[in-house]
């Protein structure tokens, strides 16, 4: 089958590219002396997270419990769930751990750990959990040298039900960042944050086995990793234009990309009209605060070759249209009816999210396979 | 079952409410004397299909096959796809007809008018078509006295294999009003502008039965439309905060939320954490350019009624970050850990996209059912 049988849109994955991205990661993770547990929330597919764990523990960080529980039934085990725990999913987490996984939750709050507990004490078991520390103060976490560290902590130890797994943190804020020695910067504040909290909870006499750090950015420029025990990263796998313009990755390490095919011309206004709008691509934007804005995407031909200057413009739900990023005038002799096009996308995660599976080509336009993705909770 | 047994973040839907939108379209289009077509792109769903297409003739508008062919497999068989046709469709549009859908493609040129005509001669059938035509210059169609109208005309027409059934817009474009005013221009301007290249088609003989325009802010502000045979309209059944920040609905007029769980807080930033991000929310931010900027949304309390000032600030994934809409501070106490909250979206296409089902309630917390509802090509 050929990408010209399918129809449109659909999201395309370049294998050869998978794995390049991910055999990069990996080596210059075990430079560093650090394992991996890679992020599953942009994949969401056994097919893709089995190319990932090559080499690593065997474990893995999910985004959601429905990802769980699908990287359970494919016999992965060992889960951290990175979204601060919220008292009505406990309940789904004790069934999971019944079921055989060893899930460990996080949380930055007493009352969370209060709740673990009172969980575990209803179920007979501990639920580990690790403490959320806030590195770089754009979400979640525990501030370095607050006293409710210790408090959790002391919650999670000595309370029946719950077990202190350790500490981790995101340095989310990496995605702003303006050049690679910002990111270089912001990966030691992310190291020495969670270091600094797993010092603080053994000086009290509490255990902290597990010092997690993670964002793709981070992880791929960090030159020191001592004190940290794992990694955790996602977007790396497949790359983005928004990894791209922070320097983490070339364009040419896009993995990820959406087909469409051209319905329409507006001569008068440069345009060319197509049909993968918001819902194939996503509405993320995130390249707009970025050097150069890539609008909802890049456009390449069919072989996956960005066309110089050719960005989606603008989208509605089911439609792009595709303009020069400067304005300037496009042969659209060039482009007829039904040709086809592949759109690399700003964010991953999001533009992933869209599709029902992933189309696998390796360098050509000869489709492989098709992998399923799941979304949803 | 009450909106406390559910895991979060999930989708909302109060039939009331969706109830109360139908009834007002349905009896304003019965005042101007036209049928409405509904778009089921933002419902996705037969439960809510039924409920609009009380009263109607009973044909959809779809923005995808595979809305064609569910809305087909609940016994719809007249159905308009709204989307320029791409060739690599028109194999499914062939099988779907000979399913006994009476499905009609749309286009805006004549080699798409070409490629329809041959896969219906290939197929031994007629294939229906409109012409799409450009009211508002925001995307697709034919300039209304632009010759290429008539060459389409003639091809849909002249050639075997196709059928020209006649002309559609829609104003997409009303979505960036300022007023109220500014709508019912547009209406007219979408009426007129479609009502003139019917007679331009009927001039040169050529049929023109459907004459089909539609947006919801267009339907809710028309005041005439005479020689327009349907209105197409979607997101009037559930309305969002870029509705209500129009003025084509009130914000208790939006029947769809996100339920959402408050799983951090941080005290020093004025911030609420829950579980709903971008993934729940979507990325959409089209109050943006609207002169209240909601963020990703406006946050209510369990039983959907709003809590002055407070928004959907910022998002990641799987977290959403609530705050003041004037930075102010929040007494974070009447919002502890596990409380749960609705956010109203800026989008109800792009919101209810991001979710495998609708929990139904009537005004209050208790869920009557869930309705199931698809997403993909």
């Amino acid at each position: 089958m050929q990408l010209s049988d399918l129809e449109t849109p659909a999201l395309v994955l370049d294998r050869g590219r998978v794995e390049r991205n991910i055999a990069r990661m990996r080596d210059h993770l075990s430079r560093l002396g650090v394992s991996l547990r890679p992020h599953v929330k942009t994949a969401k597919s056994i097919d893709v997270v089995r190319l990932a764990l090559a080499g690593q523990p065997g474990g893995v960080t999910v985004s959601t419990l429905k990802e769980a529980e699908y990287f359970l039934a494919h016999g992965i085990r060992d889960i951290l769930y990175a979204v601060g725990i919220a008292p009505n999913k406990l309940d789904h987490v004790a069934a999971l751990r019944k079921q055989g996984a060893d899930i460990t939750v996080i949380l930055d709050n007493v009352a969370a750990a209060q709740a673990v507990a009172a969980q575990g004490r209803a179920r007979g078991m501990d639920i580990p959990a690790l403490i959320e520390i806030d590195s770089d103060g754009h979400r979640s976490g525990v501030r370095p040298g607050a006293a409710t560290l210790l408090e959790i902590g002391r919650v999670l130890d000595m309370e029946r039900g719950a077990a202190l797994r350790g500490v981790m943190t995101h340095a989310g804020d990496s995605y702003n960042c303006k050049s690679t020695a910002a990111i270089l910067a912001m990966a030691e504040q992310e190291r020495a944050a969670v270091v600094r909290c797993a010092a603080d909870l053994k000086r009290a006499g509490l255990p902290c086995p597990v010092v997690s750090v993670g964002s793709t950015p981070t992880a791929t420029y960090a030159e020191n990793l001592d004190g940290v025990t794992e990694v955790r990263a996602g977007v790396y796998m497949f790359f983005d234009l928004v990894m791209a313009g922070l320097g983490v990755c070339r364009t040419d390490d896009i993995a990820v990309s959406v087909l469409a095919t051209v319905i329409g011309h507006q001569p008068e206004k440069n345009w060319i009209i197509t049909d993968a709008g918001w819902m194939a691509l996503s509405r993320d934007r995130g390249t707009a605060k970025q050097w150069i804005d890539q609008g909802y995407g890049l456009v390449c031909d069919a072989q996956g070759c960005p066309i110089p200057d050719l960005i989606v413009a603008d989208t509605n739900q089911e439609h792009g249209i595709i303009a020069d990023r400067n304005g300037g005038a496009i042969d659209l002799a060039r482009f007829p009816i039904g040709t086809l096009l592949r759109i690399l996308p700003n964010h991953a995660c999001a533009t992933a999210a869209q599709h029902p599976c992933y189309n696998i080509v390796d360098g050509g336009v000869e489709v492989e396979a098709a992998w399923a993705r799941f979304s949803g909770w």
